[in-house]
């Protein structure tokens, strides 16, 4: 068996990071450097067309997306390791979340940052619809307070669906965003960051930077 | 087992509707009636706390999120019937396309509806971000393109991210983006709408209207 990611730091890619160091999977890292273009030459967009990490290659072929990779690595390598349900409906449950993520948060997140932020051109950018996807932000975050009030993890017991929430939740904890109000989103995230995984994940984050 | 599936025709759940239409596993179909806030009752948001349809209900477990869903669907019904790849790195590509519909594209469709659209506040529209917004729609489709250039279908035979794909691009066709450049993702449109199943879709969607 082959397995390639192919990664850059501070990016998406970090779900994918955090996901290998849970299920410490062998594998060879490739780093990405963004910055210097290495997502656009001709041999990355073989790879993946759209230019962007994360990238899994699994004996050959190229699975991308953090979202799919996410399920495809938990399908594969993840329920003999507990961290993924076996299929039948409650795997079902933490697809939905890993979905969740990048489609329904995200797309909120998305309106907020992209109409706030420096590294969108200011002609771009109109404050009124910044604040709206900041309020839609702050009712996502709400919702996933409320499903980890009487539970201690989003599925059962922890799996890829709790890593792959927290590595989105960090990114907006990183962007400041307010997570005084979340309780139970809180106390959630120090149990998942307590996890040996997630300190790897940061030594993995700072070699590759 | 017991199989419920909410639905509300002109939605995403469009999507699910075509995903069974494809499986034909036998199902209860409940409509739920957006304009009259059926999406927003009590009740409603105990099986979905997002407020949204689709959700699929498996034996008392609620799924929401149409990607999701999709997979969810695929790994559990679509293997028998040839509709979706057993376990393994063709499945992590039909994973990889159907998350790219909602994520990758669906961000940039986004940006374009939410600076152009009349449902949409109009002190929150830039037509500037909805300009750019359109230009990385159309850089997706390309993408959609090239990949169908050599092959008939986004991951060998027909399967559900096929369906799912041309699902959302369907809503594109609805808004009267311009296909005319893509060819190949014409072909495939041709192909996948010949099949049975796209007919019975559509006679689904105007029995729930």
């Amino acid at each position: 068996m082959s397995l390639t990611f192919f990664y850059s730091p501070m990016s998406t890619a970090d779900i994918t990071n955090l996901v290998f160091c849970e299920l410490e999977v062998p594998h060879e890292t490739i780093i990405v450097d963004l910055k210097k273009g290495g997502s656009q030459t001709p041999e990355f967009l073989k790879i993946n067309p759209n230019g962007k990490v994360p990238v899994l290659v699994h004996d050959g072929v190229a699975i991308w997306e953090s979202t799919a990779i996410t399920m495809y690595l938990g399908e594969t390598f993840g329920v003999a390791k507990g961290l993924y349900p076996a299929p039948g409906p409650q795997r079902g449950q933490a697809m939905a979340w890993i979905t969740w993520a990048n489609v329904t948060l995200a797309e909120a997140v998305n309106r907020f940052t992209r109409n706030t932020m420096e590294w969108v051109p200011a002609e771009e950018r109109n404050p009124k619809a910044g604040e709206a996807g900041l309020r839609a932000t702050h009712a996502c975050l709400q919702i996933l307070n409320d499903a980890l009030a009487a539970q201690q993890f989003l599925v059962g017991s922890y799996t890829l669906a709790d890593t792959h929430v927290l590595s989105l939740t960090d990114w907006l904890r990183h962007m400041q965003i307010d997570f005084t109000n979340y309780p139970h989103l809180n106390a959630w995230h120090q149990r998942c960051t307590a996890r040996p995984a997630y300190k790897a994940s940061l030594a993995a984050m700072g070699a590759g930077a």
